[in-house]
């Protein structure tokens, strides 16, 4: 098992706590609430292998996906309390979840040797897409409207990674690299409550 | 025309009059209800089909789903003061209807060699996303999370099926069994008011 | 470049701005509007060619898209003010774009060797559904549930196109005639105020 899948699978478990948390203390009976997991979690996935062609999807084809989601759902179920007040460090999981989903987007995309810009939009999408979903899914305003830099800092970390790579910089060192660049972003935008202007 | 094919057809008419009367009494036009009627009875099986890189989708194949979902919208226009008042066949007609939408999902997740677990997931996205589209379309919580036991007879519909084609049980009596199964369990838990515990 | 290409570049372009504009006023930055307008101008080709099973996407190919959209989102952003004064010159854009989005889309999934009704439907998907997904992700109704005949032009537009495609028009002559069909239907409607009855 590769660094990188493992770290794939750590972004799916961490969205799929996100999905859970995200219906909690509304209306949704658990049922509900783990389908909302589940989109979430392979939500962005899955609109980028559609957007590039790829088949089988990946939790099609790799079961240990599906699973990884239970895994995240069983455990906002039990631990459900002690995340709610684990807010901050949650939060850090997902710019974690969403970091890793961006630089694995922009992988798989050129790997279909499509153009810089389009890997970077399709690392983008593979981060913030799951979430867009499940904001729609339960009526509330998509997180990408209302959070500081945050499908920014993934498109900004895409591009990163595609320069890293023009410079022939080592996959693996790229991909730390790029990743950490997302995730520092988000810090930094969110300790210093950095927005982007209002239009 | 084999049983099954007479049964979708059957489902994607009961779809279609159902996302007729989801708008009724709204603001929308008789257009607006028609496009709702057939993004609702569509929808479950195209997505399935994306999801499953199944070409050319069912509908874009075979005219006669388009024809059939015209024949709800008129049915559902002519008849509507009728059907109003039939709220509860029409309910029978739905669960029929996702019935008959899972175990078809199933089979044709099983012709692509996926695992039983994906083939009951996609059975039950089938079954249930056309409705959900619905729902966010005309920006209402989707029919998943308000329902009684809807989504997840799906699903254990679906792990029924599975679970019997393992056992070799032929295929007409497994489309029977498991699709019964569904109604049995959806009509139980509407008249004794089973619910999934709230989170 | 043929005609049609620069056509379709406009509407594109001309989507854009309206994805912009639509989130104005609203609490986003800049942006989540620049991501709401690319989804606009982006999602009902995308759409149409992932339910033709068409890949790679248009504007995973050709870049040029990706760069009109981003044109449209700085024309927006530098002249929003005037372009609020106006939105009747705006509205005139927006219908030349359906128009050309779906003639556009008609003659792609002719191209597909797919019956003329399916053409006629993918031709309108392929126009009204970027609006559609953008009023989703803002949490409006969408726009077909709101216009005076909109998708319902786009439709009889398309339908006009398979039926001189049939009488062997030649297809330059064709494209001009039913897009500017489009035109006049959706114009006439605006100025006569004629609207389909409600339900």
């Amino acid at each position: 098992m590769s660094l990188q899948y493992i770290l794939e699978l750590l972004g799916t478990y961490t969205f799929a706590i996100s999905g859970v948390l995200a219906v909690k203390g509304k209306s949704e009976d658990w049922f509900g609430a783990s389908f909302t997991a589940f989109v979430t979690a392979i939500g962005g996935g899955t609109l980028r292998d559609l957007f590039l062609g790829s088949y089988p999807l990946v939790w099609v084809e790799d079961i240990t996906f599906v699973y990884i989601v239970l895994l995240g759902i069983a455990t906002a179920s039990i631990f459900s309390g002690v995340l709610q007040k684990l807010r901050r460090t949650l939060s850090l999981f997902d710019t974690l979840g969403i970091a890793l989903f961006t630089v694995g987007g922009v992988e798989k995309a050129l790997s279909f040797d499509v153009r810089w810009e389009i890997a970077a939009i399709m690392g983008m999408f593979s981060a913030v897409f799951g979430g867009v979903i499940r904001d729609t899914l339960i009526n509330e305003t998509p997180v990408l409207f209302r959070r500081e830099i945050y499908a920014s800092a993934c498109l900004a970390g895409g591009l990163v990674y595609v320069l890293l790579n023009y410079l022939e910089v080592p996959r693996d060192y790229n991909f730390i690299l790029s990743a950490s660049f997302i995730v520092s972003l988000r810090i930094l935008a969110i300790k210093l409550h950095i927005n982007f202007p209002k239009l």
